[in-house]
């Protein structure tokens, strides 16, 4: 059951008249990511899937674009003749969503913002951090939107925690501790096919420590959001356990924050049997906010020497940003589609609000952006550099690189 | 990220070339149960809302519909006109959802029936057992199709429960306990005006003991669901603890089933702090499986001396059924939003193929249907019969009646 | 580690310069409730077991006693040897332990009384509601104490609860949810040599409902503790499922109790795969309380419309009660012996007060007593005449009987 | 309810025909840890404390000894005193319990084993890794035993997860994650009166790194424990975060293991609001085991793809250590008192069988002993080592060191 009444947003579409259009470059049927962006720009009615290059095998290309009822026009193979056709159109896309392996990010987030076309990317956000930091150039030059589908900080209780560290809660900020610890099959092992190496396995996607993009980034990014912090320090140690394999599986972090905090973050294909594995503990010096993605209704504040309590999303004493985040009632679980199309609804929001002449920043407020993807690629590489040196502690920024 | 390649079902949209188009009567943004309706219909990409009668205020009705974009010659604030405009059109409806109180579902079916549309009805499906009776008569005098939604069906470790309790995972079923005990302010307190009474709190909707109606009938559903046992008998009491209530707000019943199981049924509006509360514990001579909606990803299986098993969405191992109604890999929670569109999805499948001249039939196994809404109808009136005789056993089918 | 320094009730033994003496008829070595008292009375150091006639079969009653340094001369195999034989001594037992089947408790503690020794009894008190009766005129016209071993009313969160409850933490009582469903090897099947059967499983011992006995009165007795209230009516539905069982293995009962409230009580010996099974959920006006033996440190708190609240044993912001009963710091599981512990220490401390001469009586205010005992067998024969009656109510105390 | 019937182990005491007899330094009623200890030795009648130095100051130890019932003779409250004392008398102690803070450990340990009397002594082992290694050469070369009170090696589960790794139910070991991270107000804050400081937070008893010793060395020794593994480097960044405190009170470690394994250990006062905080999760190639001090009754068993098996001590199919260790059917939790408990009946029952002239060393398989002392203060050293160069690896054994 929904949460409420309709509120002023809730309006911006009756009054813009139309959906916000929207194209996908990669995410074809064989993608494990793809369909999880249809369902959430699906979700809320403010979107639609009009055009698509989302594969580079044409038959992938075409039969996935149609089982979408994308019209023949808009069907593309590749994504600059998409970038260029779409740019031509009176009725172009409003963003394309980027859900190709990283290391094409930088060129197709390129080709669609010389468009003028926004851009919805997934993380991380580039191979390398040097590409990151042309990207923020880009992006902040355009004038256009880049979103990084961080998608956990769609959930409402991950704002809710944001929120409540913000207001201070929890007072200074201590230790952060964050693990995307993985190991279902998918991950913990190689695949019998080499050739059917997911990106996350092949070093020339994003070298040998991908697993700090692919899970490491979520855990990273999310510790930031919630805390409004960067890491400036980082000791690493990287592995690799699983048999045949050429990247790291399991990656150890221990970082220091700009906030004065210490804290870790766990990346790991190879903790078997956890099924997802993404949470936060967020202490300070007067309490801390626990949350577990595989629980994600709940953000349990702990104080000390008292009662913890369970918070659950929905309920009237959270904040406005997590209660806008929020479609249903306490106890009707939301989940992670819904999480994920929060990101959605806040960029259709956004642009709708651009296309009827309206102030499209207060709708920007809760996404990832360019600068939190540029923060991750920094960190990983730190991390490699560090992981060289036997762990000791290097800064993030180094002082005249 | 979702669970696998495309299957067979999923080439239905783009074999018959267009989405299922939907019309809604009731659920205007005034309802609690509209906009749930409409994340669910949307999520699959599978069907598009054309039409509506949304609400008998013209105003909602129109606002409803516009924030929709539904195009204004199908916008309508009474269904006797929707049903005959609808009916008129080449491009009519494919299926009426009726989102009102129950005492008016009988009328909007029938007349949605008379032409040839589909029906998806909220439950309890109608105000008494009589006008239940005569509207299964006329569903299946029809050949159309009913869809009731007892939206929690749709989640996919109900119905590996289902799969499991078929298989004889817990042998021979013995104990089947339900509960549907909420507790939040919405329902535990009546509203400081009585005017705007949810119809669950007025006893012109279906009578004193419409609790059952609206928790009890998702507590019953499911565990016949689960079971695919009827209840044959019942000891009912039911009582009234909130301020100025005119309706029970709490029923336990007591019941036999037809598969010689014994169990119990509770239904709150005062179970207080309670978030939502719909949960089944159902046991056999060799095990049991216990589900609770507000963990819906995890069904718990217990064993005779054993450990137990926490089955999660999405495992390898499961059902069929369970991984057709699954999205995304384990981990990645789907929540209530999902669930509820398993049921649209499933609806849509059956809609499509019957256009594309294919059997519909294997899409409708899972949802629960017109005779579903007969025997909680029943058994609600087995119940008042019972508390009247202070809890002496009622039969559900009464000899001769 | 423990929860402060000591108190005055601390120094009882110290003053009294002795342990408190105890006996033990029954709880031979073949018993499943023996070495639990055991464990439970020497923990805190207060008592110790000097006497016993622990077993009718000569061989375990002398290798249990040896076993447990008992001496020679004050083993037994008789209950009347030992009530005479402890009679006459000046170092004669303080109390008798009784851990025989119910239908000899009444014999014994008449026994032990005559000689002006107390009686800490195993539950159910008696075998019928009769022998309850005289019982009670026996031990109130004796000034001894009788101490039922309810052993789950020595949680520290359990008389939490009651505190709470006491102080209206949750408003005016409506609903009183009480379950002790078990489901393991031990209770599930018959065993396969019949004369091995636990009394439970054998109709002499207490009819054919004596699983209200010896489950349904934890159940019965923990919610009655909690609220201070008692059951004034029940309807029952009783049911038999294992094979070869001669004795009801599921008991279903709707209750009223004299404060206004309803609720249920489920007692099951087949709720398969379940490990111990007791809990309560007492609700109120304004908040709820929940509380499960498997997880005996935590009691939730339930608020309308607000966050529920984790209460750890131990807590500096609990009642008094629940911290006299306390051992440890938060986070150290004190678990089901030291609960049962808090029983003898309850008890201990009221004799060591009686032996120097003041006040036993505020160390009894949280022992179950034998009027408790007797509230449990007029329920269960409450619950057999409305088990006859197809579930008709019938009223606990019958005007005029 | 207990487990079952008596075993041979259990008939040691009736051989003997005594008790085992303790004596305890330290401990007194200010004590955090004494009446710990005191309800652990007596939870199974198996020991009796006859002698003590309980304080240094005499109100203390002779207020607390005179609660517990020691002959005034044997009250002392000077450790060379007690054990000269002893040492004399014919029914002297067979062990002596250390109770008193770490920097004191090694030369009472000494005194008393020049006496031949046994010593089960609390963690920290020592004050630094020279005393340890000197101890490891005592003990060995006495013949007499060193209990090291690492209590939660006494939980059924944990010896149950060791069992498990020993048999390859989880395959090669690969990640160790510890972590014993407090956040009560007992540990959080530094106490207002700095006299009244535990030996915890004063750099006199171990240096600035003394958590490694307090709560790391648990954490250290469990995971070693039940992995059997040993800990060659570790990487370790060491804070203080609490107003005016002289120590550490935070400290991470990354490690590296003998056995081929990477893991962390985290150690914490500061993380706000948990309650005791020590876990584990054990992963190897095939699986992982997961267990949580605070709910030890349950150890989870994880598998690559597969469901999550909830082991509960006491199930048929635990391992035979595990079921030595229980006293109670499954669902009774046990608790960290007969955790403790077990490390007293494990001592015992080897000095039990030692006096009639058996083997005691199937008794000590699984008790914690010198050497683990030894390799926890080993790695806190390494530790320290480590942080003083900004977290790079340090070996834990330095060649030719």
């Amino acid at each position: 059951m929904t949460i409420g009444p309709p509120q002023a947003r809730e309006q911006l579409l009756r009054r813009c008249g139309r959906r916000v259009r929207l194209g996908m470059v990669g995410g074809g049927a064989d993608s494990v990511i793809g369909e999880t962006h249809r369902v959430a720009l699906r979700a809320d009615g403010l979107c639609e899937l009009v055009a698509g290059a989302l594969s580079i095998v044409p038959e992938i290309a075409f039969e996935t674009a149609r089982m979408n009822l994308i019209p023949e026009d808009r069907i593309f193979t590749d994504f600059r003749a998409m970038a260029e056709g779409e740019g031509r159109r009176d009725d172009r896309i409003d963003a394309v969503v980027i859900a190709t392996p990283p290391q094409t990010h930088f060129e197709i987030a390129r080709a669609f913002l010389r468009q003028g076309i926004d851009v919805i990317c997934e993380k991380p956000m580039t191979a390398t951090a040097a590409e990151a930091a042309k990207l923020v150039s880009l992006v902040e030059a355009s004038g256009r939107i880049l979103v990084l589908t961080h998608c956990y900080t769609g959930y409402p209780m991950v704002r809710q925690a944001r929120e409540m560290v913000r207001a201070g809660s929890i007072g200074r900020v201590t230790l952060i501790e964050a693990e995307f610890c993985a190991g279902d099959p998918g991950v913990a092992r190689e695949p019998a096919d080499r050739a059917k190496r997911h990106w996350r396995f092949r070093p020339e996607s994003m070298g040998k420590a991908a697993i700090l993009g692919e899970v490491g980034s979520h855990a990273h990014n999310i510790a930031s959001y919630v805390t409004e912090a960067e890491i400036v320090s980082v000791s690493a140690r990287l592995d690799t356990f699983a048999a045949g394999r050429d990247v790291y599986d399991n990656a150890y972090l221990t970082t220091s924050w700009d906030n004065g905090a210490v804290g870790r973050i766990w990346s790991s294909y190879v903790a078997i049997g956890n099924e997802h594995g993404l949470s936060f503990r967020i202490f300070g010096e007067d309490g801390a906010l626990v949350w577990r993605q595989e629980e994600p209704e709940l953000l349990w504040r702990q104080r000390l020497g008292r009662p913890a309590s369970r918070l659950s999303r929905g309920l009237d004493e959270l904040s406005r940003p997590s209660l806008e985040a929020t479609r249903f009632r306490p106890g009707h679980p939301e989940g992670y589609a819904l999480a994920f199309a929060n990101l959605y609804k806040d960029y259709a929001h956004a642009r709708l609000s651009e296309l009827i002449g309206e102030d499209r920043s207060p709708y920007l407020e809760y996404l990832p952006d360019v600068r939190a993807g540029l923060a991750v690629m920094q960190v990983i590489e730190a991390a490699e550099r560090s992981h060289n040196q036997r762990g000791a502690v290097e800064l993030v920024i180094r002082p005249g690189a």
